[in-house]
């Protein structure tokens, strides 16, 4: 295949649902090929403990270490800690786990010795044994926000302890407007080697917008001349995990991976879209987006490496 | 049997050896007969969690959730998140359980709160179904340390990284000058239905020496008129738990029952030795202490409550 010869790329992510893709990513791409750009929107203290749900999410995929029965969380984990906890009156509508509390008391100890939490992520990243740069999108606290009937309520309040069900009016990212990105985001978004920016089929509204409600990294992102390339996280009108086709219907949106073409828009250059999609493609094209057409659904290690191959080789093929 | 018609009793405890009393007098006397006045110069701070080794231990062992097969810790206890804190590369050195884990956090958040430690104690101890009064010495920092080879070491450093194996040249109760005792203490001391104190057969030097290193505790001790009853530790030259035995030997004191006499002599009117001690008898009583000679090492529960039956008896017998 004839390239532009550029041979970097940067994966924006969020959660259990991006990390797939990312697996497929580092499977067919060296550390030197790929990072890793993390939502920290979810971030929040928990009993004191600092939890970043989803840099632990993809820390946890890359090092085979997720529960997969579960489907998050972390391998032969055990709850000890927390039924002891619930037995004292304590707090148990956050799951942590014996095994997964190690890595908050590591952060946790971690950031007291003053590393920032780049720092630590990549610390933590290297104890697992992943040698993939994994960049959280800031190091400073831009949280999540929902606003329901009026109310304002932590992204935790509302994904985990009232499940999804309240209807968003306005999703908000407090602290974005002063905070800044982790310096090697910009760094890797401006290197003259980048060949183009995966987004990772997440939750368009809690996962990628947190990343994109930093403004220099969205403008980074518009200035690019390389592809952008983003995979749907809808497949036929449902989300493969999560809320994002109950909370696009509440925003206004389409409920399809057209919806998710749509927001995205202005920003992206490529869309991926399941077969199962195959009837929204010329409508996709309409909005001046190149489309790839393939499997989407990652079940297996297969499914994963497959997808990353065909994104990868879309994103290679628009500089033939 | 006649008594003087008092009927409260205080008991100075340290860790695991001493409970074991604890438990035999909280099987016989009521909550309204007796309370607990516990040693915290082992306390710290690990991994920022606040550990009283002491209060827990009594809790576990007055709940019967101590792990008897351990001889320390809570039963049916887990390491889930040590062990991944270990593969991490986090200290482990100190034990932490799983379920033990679950009473730091609670702590830490009580503290957090605005709770005292006697507040916090006594909130974790009612949420153990303990209604017994125990009573931290005090709700200030008062650290022993132990001085080596011209080195002052924090306890648990001596205590479980060292294994008690550096030789001690002096004991230090850092914090003590100017720590207040919890005000209970001195309430109950001071209580005129006082019967009797109880040293339980913790060690002298590192579970008792500390509650009395607060000056008013001593002095309210001493001007009791009322028994106060040592419990020996050491039965036979030998300590039933703990380097007691070695402590004494490095400190300069006869190694027996009789040391430990000798070590609380001017603070005591009451002393009780093993039957295999039987021939330091009439030298203790030679220190001018009443001498009550029976079976001191607990094993099971009636061992418990068969020697708090004849430390009761023993003080109220003194007053026929």
């Amino acid at each position: 295949m004839k390239t532009n010869g550029k041979n970097k790329y940067l994966a924006f992510t969020g959660g259990v649902g991006g990390a797939k893709l990312c697996v497929g990513l580092s499977k067919i791409l060296s550390a030197f090929e790929i990072a890793f750009v993390v939502n920290t929107g979810d971030d929040f203290t928990h009993l004191d403990f600092p939890i970043c749900p989803d840099l632990d999410s993809l820390m946890y995929a890359l090092s085979a270490e997720n529960n997969e029965e579960l489907g998050w969380g972390r391998k032969g984990e055990t709850w000890n800690f927390l039924r002891s906890f619930a037995e004292l009156g304590g707090e148990n509508w956050f799951q942590l786990g014996d095994r997964d509390l190690a890595i908050h008391v590591m952060r946790k100890q971690l950031l007291r010795e003053g590393l920032t939490l780049a720092e630590v992520t990549s610390e933590l990243y290297q104890r697992f044994g992943i040698s993939h740069a994994v960049l959280p999108m800031t190091n400073e606290q831009v949280s999540t926000k929902i606003q329901s009937q009026g109310e304002l309520k932590s992204f935790q309040k509302y994904f985990v302890k009232e499940k999804c069900e309240p209807k968003i009016e306005k999703i908000v990212y407090h602290g974005s407007k002063h905070a800044k990105p982790v310096p090697a985001v910009l760094e890797k978004l401006r290197d003259p080697d980048l060949s183009g920016v995966v987004i990772c089929p997440s939750n368009p509204f809690l996962s990628i917008d947190p990343i994109l409600s930093l403004e220099t990294i969205k403008s980074a992102l518009l200035s690019l001349d390389v592809p952008v390339v983003a995979v749907s996280p809808i497949i036929y009108g449902s989300a493969v995990k999560g809320p994002t086709d109950k909370i696009m219907g509440e925003l206004g949106f389409t409920q399809s991976a057209l919806g998710v073409a749509e927001h995205y828009d202005n920003l992206i250059t490529h869309f991926v879209l399941d077969n199962e999609d195959v009837n929204l493609c010329s409508e996709i094209e309409k909005l001046g987006l190149s489309v790839l057409v393939c499997n989407t659904l990652m079940k297996t290690l297969d499914d994963k490496t497959e997808l990353a191959d065909n994104v990868i080789k879309f994103i290679k093929n628009s500089f033939i």
